[in-house]
């Protein structure tokens, strides 16, 4: 249970933290150390005042005359968002989509790691991407067991990627990662994050005629 | 200009429009003519409220007793978010995800033909994805103001992204799909949808633990 989830944190808020959580984590690249709100501000293209509301939701780790330590508080959103600890991943499709999550870069950094992949394609089977094994779709509910995977994203059509849905939900995992072009049917403590691209696209083309 | 922009249409009915689209769209595929509000909140796992409140924002397309006509309802959604007509994309990036992007399927029936990928390694130049040539970078610019391209999509890292982003600010580009984990700073004139997947896992594992 998250510290921060019943001090009625807006969703709106949680919805902004990982935008911070990359900025911040860019500027520790960088060799920033600490940042005013007015500068963060000016770099996110959000007004001070803003983030100066968001912070103080979590105690307001500014301080008068001196800023944000940006370690500190990269840190602190790092725990709010549960990214402090290692997240194992499975990805069930070891298409092109597949492919690209297996390419993400700092992923384990971030808390995240994609430990395997699962596909039904014989000639996929026993290839490796990104250095890690493509296992048959047979051994996905008894892998996710004994690993205690907590999230599989899947990257396959919607057909597949409701039979699978209705594989895992007896399972270990606490979280799906959904870029199939439908919506999942899954038990309540099962949370699912839906990344329909063409819906983004949809969106776009509104946005741009408006 | 659309019809509806100026009627007060909120921004959060705007984006369950996608949803609505994609929904009906699949019953066109099983040959469903008509559907009452109460079985499309069903199947949407909305209510029947919300669906009627949203959609009569758009003159109630609903007739008692006989609900709504679902090829009606599809196309004036599709008026709505100006996927009526097709609109030409490009996409910047021929690895995993330009693929991934290149094989979504029924692109075109939505209102998006992509015609063409770029790509700074002279590996893929002159290779086609889905049918589609792969162009070298430096043909960018000249290829969207000859073939009015409005939408460039953005699969590449943050470093190349923003500078594709100053690359394109001058020409007919209305929107970008920006996959790259960064933002971009581009005109007003620009729309850009952010399709930030780490920030979607963040968000997921928030959930998860909440």
């Amino acid at each position: 249970m998250n510290n921060y989830s019943d001090k009625g944190i807006s969703r709106a808020i949680i919805k902004r933290l990982p935008r911070y959580y990359r900025y911040l984590g860019e500027l520790i690249d960088q060799g920033v150390e600490h940042i005013s709100s007015s500068n963060l501000a000016h770099l996110m293209g959000v007004t001070a005042s803003q983030i100066r509301q968001d912070l103080n939701n979590f105690g307001g780790f500014g301080q008068q005359g001196y800023g944000y330590n940006v370690k500190n508080l990269y840190d602190e959103i790092g725990k709010i968002l549960h990214i402090d600890r290692v997240h194992k991943i499975v990805v069930v499709g070891a298409g092109n989509l597949g492919h690209a999550l297996g390419g993400y870069q700092n992923f384990v950094n971030r808390g995240f790691d994609i430990v395997a992949f699962f596909d039904k394609d014989p000639e996929k089977i026993g290839t490796e991407i990104a250095g890690k094994p493509v296992y048959p779709m047979e051994d996905l509910v008894d892998f996710i067991n004994s690993n205690q995977i907590e999230i599989v994203a899947l990257t396959i059509p919607k057909e597949g990627a409701r039979i699978v849905a209705d594989m895992i939900k007896e399972t270990y995992v606490k979280g799906i990662l959904n870029f199939a072009h439908t919506d999942l049917n899954v038990p309540k403590r099962i949370t699912v994050e839906n990344v329909h691209i063409s819906d983004y696209i949809m969106r776009l083309c509104y946005t741009m005629h408006s």
